[in-house]
């Protein structure tokens, strides 16, 4: 059996930094909570635990010692309030996030209505349009919800990090129309759409796909979709013990691939695991 | 012969500005000179003229008097060498023209690399880009030329009146794969879009269209153009001595437009041959 592994497998920029500043603050500093949980993937939960790092939704009655903001980011409210608290913070919002935030705020600050194009629901977009308060802001998911807008002078769009290019391109063409300024910034990181399309590349070259990462995962579970589209006997599993060997049997070549928050090591056990069942 | 007469017909916005503010100078000040035919009809050139408008390329070796700056606008070295010449200036420049020269130059000035959608050398479009110099500008006519852009942190698309909305927004799709940052200012004026348009459906509804406007003129050209393809009998004239009753033979609907240089007289004055034909 052959084996392909997605050289974009894993860890993105923003939730490898996260993990690195995570495990820092946990060697540096007690104690040590996570605003939420560090990122999807129930393992690396697991082990921050076991290094002392205790999942809070709120500072709320925390007094002493750090807190750990995730990749997704906080709303400016939020982010208020723990600066305001007795607690430290590390910061560790994806720097893509980040600047969207950035740009939120300063399109609402030179008074354009905003734009968002992502999910209503998601954490990064709650974040992100929270930096736009008080002034005209709206999230699209799509040209359908963009038409939808009323017309403005001043425009300005951002996007949640995670969205499709054609998705943005769509709701420019629609914007472009019901303004007279139309202000883009493009604030998509590739790294999914690029995990995405190596994902299908492989998926054609192989007879199955072992998608690797948390069934909390967003992007693990769209990536084990467009997998199980080009190829249906493809297998989504968080850890090596859910691998059944029979799943192998006629394959001859095997895809590897994960999500943005599965740890190298996982990947890595999984490997092992396939590479015994070969012998 | 049923005669529909298009309502779009005639000066725009601009154009009758520019001509008011011309007859005006013309009746208070002497000398008055006109820099470059004030605008595309011999006919408003010639009555200009007959109240002592002299059209001059130049302000150099002028000395006194007036001197009119037409609809499209100037370079900002020619505005800056008329305004230390010792001429008094009427600035006629289409307030929309000046929006899109204001733009480019406050675009340069915030660091974008400036997009214009406009033919090279028209002098509108010549006006404009002179406001951005010294920084980055590119003038590309589609999204072919706009293809060949270089990527840049930040671009900054403004457009010349006359351009088509579907234009913008195919150049609009290519540079927001070439920059990170993307600033449209949408400054084409509907004018344009509205007579040709209007022009379409009438000559649909008739069995020929007569387009009235200087031979001259770009845009009279292209309505005449746009009618011919519906109805090949349509005929482009500049004025009613112009006309030859042998076209409207078997004509039972007969379209009438004009450019947007074109002065009401001279349409009044052609529909009056078309009555006294009709009898």
């Amino acid at each position: 059996m052959k084996i392909i592994r997605a050289s974009s497998a894993g860890f993105c920029f923003g939730v490898r930094r996260a993990f690195s500043l995570a495990f820092e603050a946990a060697d540096r500093y007690s104690p040590v909570y996570s605003l939420g949980p560090l990122i999807h993937s129930p393992q690396v939960v697991k082990r921050l635990q076991e290094r002392g790092v205790e999942v809070v939704e709120d500072v709320d009655g925390l007094s002493e010692g750090v807190v750990i903001v995730r990749s997704h980011g906080v709303t400016a409210e939020k982010m208020e309030e723990i600066l305001a608290s007795a607690m430290d913070v590390v910061d560790a919002t994806c720097p893509f996030v980040k600047k969207a935030q950035e740009y939120a705020a300063m399109l609402r600050n030179e008074g354009y209505s905003v734009v968002l194009v992502g999910e209503k629901d998601h954490p990064e977009v709650q974040g992100i349009i929270s930096y736009a308060e008080n002034g005209n802001v709206y999230v699209v998911a799509d040209f359908k919800e963009a038409s939808s807008l009323p017309r403005k002078r001043k425009m300005g769009i951002v996007a949640q990090t995670t969205q499709s290019y054609e998705n943005l391109r769509q709701i420019v063409d629609v914007c472009l129309e019901k303004s007279l300024e139309l202000r883009v910034f493009n604030t998509i990181c590739d790294a999914t759409s690029i995990r995405q399309e190596e994902a299908r590349s492989i998926a054609r070259r192989s007879d199955m796909v072992l998608i690797v990462g948390g069934f909390n995962s967003a992007n693990t579970t769209r990536l084990a979709q467009i997998c199980r589209e080009i190829q249906p006997h493809s297998q989504h599993v968080e850890t090596a013990d859910q691998i059944d060997p029979e799943w192998f049997e006629g394959v001859e070549v095997l895809g590897i691939t994960a999500g943005a928050s599965t740890p190298a090591w996982i990947i890595d056990e999984i490997l092992e695991k396939v590479e015994k069942l070969k012998k």
